[in-house]
């Protein structure tokens, strides 16, 4: 307990005896001391707040800082406007007119390390994916849609009776645009009036596992899953990302003629698409957190963690690190595994109070911190566990946050309410993530940048932040040392860029 | 920088010692040993558990704990049933079924500390004050309800045409159960389907402010004010409170005639309505914080600070402090007056952060401490300030948090989002009041007790918290020392007695 808590204290104290020493009631000059003090003492805390910006820096923060604060005050007069108070499904087409959003855009990012691997890419690209040959699709019986690449029609399967070659249907089919529709929205949460359909987080998941479902055919059809891999770093390097750490469960990814590889062979498949995309983008690296369902038994458990080991030691740089997936306010807690885990000397990436639960699932972060968790996956309970708070920042273990993720996914309604706003007050081991952008229509980091920007951070807090999201990015990413001093000396050259190219584009 | 602060630290930095000395990893054994005592280490920082229940009230506390469990269970499965996360103008008649709240509403919960003068009452009373004679209405150009009560038909005003008897409408009008509702539903805020209509904070105070006019020409009607005043000190007494602290700008108050009092003669007329309620109920107290509209100019808030002087003056005990009141993000900020504060020796209870925003209006928590509060109205922003907020919490200057206001007030959809839930696992000092509770329909603090209970406090909290809330509010009210030490017997006995009969009641 030496660090960053510690000097907060002392600040603090500091500032709480000062003013006690000298009695400033009634010492009107006092009064403007004190609160430009304690204005500073607070600002100082603020995330981002040690970094210094140079001239050119300046230039440009003031571009920022003139958008934001625009978009605030326009929000204080007309509050219904405010993007972050706004639910994604519907903000998304106005973030995307916000200057501050074109600005964050062009900035580098860093690293994204929250992402799911069905659901990492532009929508519009899930949707070519369906025009590609030998694709049969089946409505389910529970009217959600279902697909799987063939060369000769599938026997029925659970839920489908009847696998219809896609092709077909879209030649024969009279009313084509409402089936393209219909496939289209199966591969998002967008609906006109999403406060009223996701009534609540039960709701709103069922509807989000389907999504995956859906997904599941498509992208483990092994030639789509390397072009959507491809496609999936090209989205990263286009929103000036320049690492991923990815969860995936390793599902059986298939051929058109029915065989299938198996987990060993599926990351040989993943190291050889990132190979060809670094041969022509060498500074962008990806790494992998194993992550299964949480609703698994104990003995499959146990062989999930075997299968890891296996695949980490073939792998190690590759395979960073372990976590459990699925809704956590239904699923097993960490605390059922906790007798597994301890035996094993794994980085653990949890899930850990993905809720609105107060001594319920989010007693999860208990585990998460005494497990020894790398790093946190949403965390959006932790406010209400001070203890838990103070050891991980102590402990420097970042916690994910995925901002619209957890209003989509109904944690919350108005993003300025997410417990990120204070821990961006204290500087918080925090990075930005996405989750699972596809399904909101989001690429990259950019959309998620933008609500943290706007919701978490204080009305003067300004392109600091952002940098030092960035750079929280790959200090709490599972690169190496050595990695991640290459990443750092890439990304400021990345920022140079940014900041000399926007000045240059409004000069 | 002695007390609660330093013995949190001191505990957690105990805790991580001992952990970092034992290197827990991979020692199975210690994780059960660290888990149980992080846990309690975080169970013993939550509000309420200083206090040891006896036996007796262990029986209680099972009741209560048995029912608080059967409602999160349930919204475990059924979130959406959640009544915390529902609106409370849908929830209300829900809560009325609930077990905890009818445990609650027997329970003596101490002092109301901060309810407005003109919302204090239940809206059945409201009501029926519409049917004594000689009320005039007014349907105004913007379609709201204006009363006066006058022994001839008043002349045109400010936005009322035509004065109509009451009377004679009800007796004339074909369509009088229209005329009724209408009536009916200018005194609440209660809607259909309040999401929807109250779209934003400011779209929901435009109408807030509405109903304040509204019931203006009722409740400054003298007749009507002493029965008013009357029934509210009854209906406090009926939901076990045992002390009043109500904010009041000191209105105009009439006669029939046309006559009216000036604030001298109003403080008469409400200090003799008090001492004759005292009459038969000794055990009661009320105080009162002069609160004008935080929208006035400097020579304005001069003339009000004046007065309050000269009022409190001549009543020492009954006037216990001033505040400025009216929706914080459209209205003057308390740093506009801090040069005239600052002269001034007073007791202030300010309103400050009851804001959504960051950097902007919260800013009047700064100036609530560094003006010397001795209570802070909402202090929602409070979480965004870290150095307020620890310096607050050193000072003992408690937050009056309106769980129900800032739902319907627009701060927060689901209360368990609110920071409250933060403030209540560090034993923040903090009351639990109502603000306006007959705009929507409450009454007393029993409807934000409950909201409290069940949307704060952590799964295992228990009667301890609801106990330290009424404690709380007598520690942190206007009251002198020695009526604070009587208030805290009388509270004893009125607890004794509600754990008592609930025992007989259940038995």
């Amino acid at each position: 307990m030496t660090s960053q808590l510690i000097l907060t204290l002392v600040q603090i104290l500091y500032f709480y005896n000062s003013i006690v020493e000298t009695k400033y009631f009634g010492s009107n000059e006092y009064y403007w001391t004190a609160r430009n003090k304690l204005q500073a003492v607070e600002q100082n805390m603020h995330l981002g707040y040690q970094l210094q910006l140079n001239d050119k820096e300046i230039i440009v923060n003031t571009l920022l800082m003139d958008a934001k604060h625009a978009e605030f005050n326009v929000g204080l007069i007309k509050p219904v406007d405010f993007l972050p108070s706004m639910n994604f499904l519907k903000a998304k087409p106005l973030i995307e007119n916000s200057t501050v959003f074109q600005i964050i855009k062009k900035m580098p990012k860093g690293a994204i390390l929250h992402v799911h691997e069905k659901a990492m890419v532009s929508t519009d690209f899930l949707y070519n994916l369906t025009y590609i040959d030998d694709l049969f699709i089946c409505i389910t019986e529970t009217d959600e849609i279902s697909f799987k690449f063939a060369a000769e029609k599938p026997n029925k399967s659970k839920g489908c009776d009847n696998w219809e070659l896609l092709s077909d249907l879209r030649r024969n089919e009279n009313n084509i645009e409402e089936l393209n529709a219909k496939i289209k929205s199966s591969f998002t949460l967008i609906v006109e009036d999403p406060d009223a359909v996701y009534f609540d987080i039960n709701q709103v998941w069922k509807r989000f596992n389907s999504i995956f479902n859906t997904v599941h055919g498509l992208l483990t059809y092994r030639p789509v899953l390397e072009e959507y891999l491809y496609q999936v770093f090209e989205e990263c390097v286009n929103d000036h990302i320049l690492h991923l750490e990815f969860r995936g469960s390793l599902p059986e990814v298939y051929e058109k003629d029915g065989s299938v590889f198996n987990e060993e062979q599926l990351i040989e498949i993943y190291l050889n698409i990132i190979k060809s995309f670094q041969s022509t983008h060498p500074h962008f690296s990806v790494k992998f957190i194993f992550a299964p369902s949480r609703n698994i038994n104990q003995k499959v458990f146990n062989e999930k963690i075997a299968l890891f080991k296996k695949l980490k030691a073939l792998n190690p740089d590759f395979m960073v690190g372990f976590d459990l997936v699925g809704q956590e306010d239904s699923g097993n807690a960490l605390i059922d595994f906790a007798d597994r885990i301890l035996k094993e000397n794994i980085d653990f990436y949890f899930h850990a109070g993905e809720t609105n639960w107060k001594g319920m699932t989010d007693e999860n972060l208990f585990d998460a911190l005494l497990l020894g968790a790398k790093r946190i996956g949403h965390g959006y309970a932790i406010t209400k566990h001070p203890a838990v708070m103070k050891l991980l920042q102590e402990n420097k273990i970042a916690i994910e946050i995925s901002p619209i993720s957890n209003q989509v996914l109904n944690l919350v309604k108005d993003l300025r309410n997410h417990p990120a706003a204070e821990l961006f007050s204290i500087d918080y081991p925090v990075v930005i993530t996405s989750d699972d952008p596809s399904f909101w229509g989001a690429i990259g980091l950019s959309y998620d940048f933008y609500e943290a920007f706007m919701a978490f951070t204080s009305y003067n807090d300004d392109i600091r932040v952002l940098k030092q999201l960035a750079i929280n990015s790959i200090l709490y990413s599972g690169m190496s040392h050595e990695e991640k001093s290459l990443a750092m000396e890439v990304f400021n050259d990345q920022w140079d860029s940014f900041i000399n190219e926007t000045i240059n584009s409004y000069s």
